[in-house]
């Protein structure tokens, strides 16, 4: 039967963390491994009324089929909020609603990359999107990432030896190293890839998390052409109803709506029109406000567990925001083995490996922080602190 | 810029249906042109009350991320519903979730399809599954379709001819032509499927909606491991709320989900929980005994309007279930053309242009009968008759 597959469902990276997110169900186990946010900041009777209140007053058209670009309103909230919010100024049709911004790697995927077509990517890099865009076959190339941001002399190095097409990268807080681009950065990213014509995807899942410092510019304020941004409601409202977006140049959202349309038709439109009611009867500012305070508090209780109890050889990010830590251990500890030894004490975290396109880390890992409350971060630490020291004897 | 797109994009139809629709949208064209559903059928009332319980209930859950597979009581609700309303036995874990059947396609193309890989198709053929087919870039053989079902020489050639990977296949009520596949058809297909280890996508979206005549077995329960069973929530509860699903052999299933898992991580949550608890709570089957009732009405008075109006040359299917009836007009007569003339007369309907994959019949046309009540399609198959007429004079 094998041999009926399309070759590249071989290729595709069986998910690592799905596997670990099995072994983790288990009650007694504090995970630091998921991205989950935290249930305690879902809106989930604001939610509850909006989804009462659209059904009541247009239930007719909200159960029949809608069209692929997504609920117009929608889309121009998105497309103010840029304004408003970050100095981004783009249109409604800019806009194409996706089903989560998983989605957007798909179809950015289906309409940009030919099999063999380069893309590069940070190292290490968000899982998802290797994933999506593995399927599509093309050649990696991974670029270290830097406290700063992406290390310039290697992609400019990689920029000018091959035509790549596509850089992907998170430039805030970024899944899975916690990394935040610095604005000298950001710009010159944006002259190096516009000088070879590579596009960039710039996914900026968790960009209204910032918890600390100031908000710096996007990297598609820089470079609106050549710039595919993708956002999404679910670090902000809540990730079970499925929608995200890509903002990207028109001549391109056509594009993509063709692929949609053959991938889904459109995303749920039931919470397309909830998500929209909700932002427009709440105060969506005042919400994230909170997500904020809430992830700050857990992200500097975590880092000072971690300052107290881990062997003083271990380094790790103090991200400004988003979800995630990366800690590093010592050269030559597998952090695979670390992992093995950690759930036997039951708690569990992301080993590196898996956000490796190429060679990988392996004294890496990715600790989560939004979804444990104080209590299970600090018993949470304490196990792993145990396990550490044992394994760095 | 074009130079950066892949060239499946090249590949894939703009879907004229969908340029049709944008026409159709103003309030005085009479349209059958779209396949939508009736939304005097849509149980608002109910899915209203299954949204708030289960937000009420269990709202923490249902916005956080789920499970690929998508959510285990509806899976087991799907299977059982085969065992007894169709006699098919299968699992729970035979079944995965989609957004939309259309999605199913989109997955099972992913894991089948190398480009250059043959897939049969009906001719005409479901316009969606060649367009989400083509994303893969594969070669069409296109089938004829009979008056009972597929043209059994004309596939075995094929088959015989070359490897054939897929054959894709709408037994009830197909789209566009309302043609269902006679119990003989449907064995014989299944032998000469096993015989050359072709694997058939069997889609069901219609099987619920038979008005006339008895149900037939699927073709899944002659050949059980070869076929890909697809089915949708879209005709029975609603499309806006995207669910279908794909039953098949719990090794595909694992491959189908490691790419669901790439391309949208898990389908709405919120609409999986309200579908689930809606018919929890209802009487689905007399649900849709009322759609079948009142889409039975409506194809019984949009072909008693043909009978009595349409010039005597034209001939049209006379469906059993579904939502469509197909036209065909004397030889040379262009519905490309007709479809000009009567949108001047405001009524619509999709040319069967888009729905062959090779050689057009230029000459075909597909009716929808469940989108309009009674008044509607006796105006409009008035209208249209007017310009049928004057064309064939």
């Amino acid at each position: 039967m094998n041999h009926l597959f399309a070759k590249r469902v071989f290729n595709t990276p069986k998910s690592f963390i799905r596997e670990i997110l099995k072994v983790t169900q288990d009650k007694e186990v504090i995970s630091f491994a998921g991205g989950l946010p935290n249930p305690s900041v879902f809106p989930v009777d604001e939610i509850k009324a909006s989804a009462s209140k659209v059904l009541q007053e247009d239930g007719n058209e909200i159960l029949q089929y809608t069209v692929t670009e997504g609920y117009y309103p929608l889309r121009k909230f998105i497309s103010d909020r840029y304004r408003t919010q970050r100095g981004l100024d783009v249109s409604p049709e800019e806009i194409l609603v996706t089903s989560g911004s998983q989605q957007g790697l798909d179809l950015i995927g289906k309409v940009f990359l030919n099999e063999g077509d380069s893309v590069a990517i940070e190292r290490p890099g968000y899982l998802g999107a290797i994933q999506a865009f593995s399927l599509f076959e093309p050649r990696f190339s991974s670029i270290p990432l830097l406290e700063d941001g992406i290390d310039m002399e290697a992609l400019d190095h990689v920029l000018n030896k091959e035509k790549v097409k596509l850089f992907y990268g998170v430039p805030n807080f970024q899944n899975p190293s916690g990394v935040t681009y610095s604005e000298k950065k950001r710009i010159l990213l944006s002259f190096a890839l516009r000088n070879t014509g590579t596009l960039m995807i710039e996914d900026d899942a968790y960009g209204e998390l910032r918890f600390k410092g100031n908000n710096l510019p996007l990297v598609k304020s820089f470079n609106k052409e050549g710039v595919l941004l993708l956002g999404s409601f679910s670090k902000i409202v809540s990730p079970g109803l499925r929608l995200g977006w890509i903002c990207a140049e028109k001549h391109i959202i056509e594009k993509l709506v063709t692929v949609k349309q053959a991938s889904d038709l459109h995303s749920d439109y039931l919470s397309q029109r909830v998500v929209y009611q909700y932002i427009m009867e709440n105060d969506i500012d005042a919400h994230i406000a909170k997500i904020r305070r809430v992830y700050g508090k857990q992200r500097d209780f975590m880092v000072e567990q971690i300052q107290r109890l881990f062997p003083e050889e271990i380094k790790y990010t103090k991200p400004e925001g988003g979800m995630f830590l990366w800690a590093t251990l010592p050269q030559g500890i597998k952090a695979m083995e670390v992992f093995e030894e950690a759930i036997k004490e039951n708690v569990a975290f992301v080993p590196g490996n898996p956000f490796y396109t190429g060679e990988m880390a392996e004294e890496t890992m990715r600790l989560n922080f939004s979804n444990s409350d104080e209590g299970r971060i600090e018993e949470g630490i304490k196990r792993l602190s145990k396990v550490l020291k044992k394994v760095l004897q």
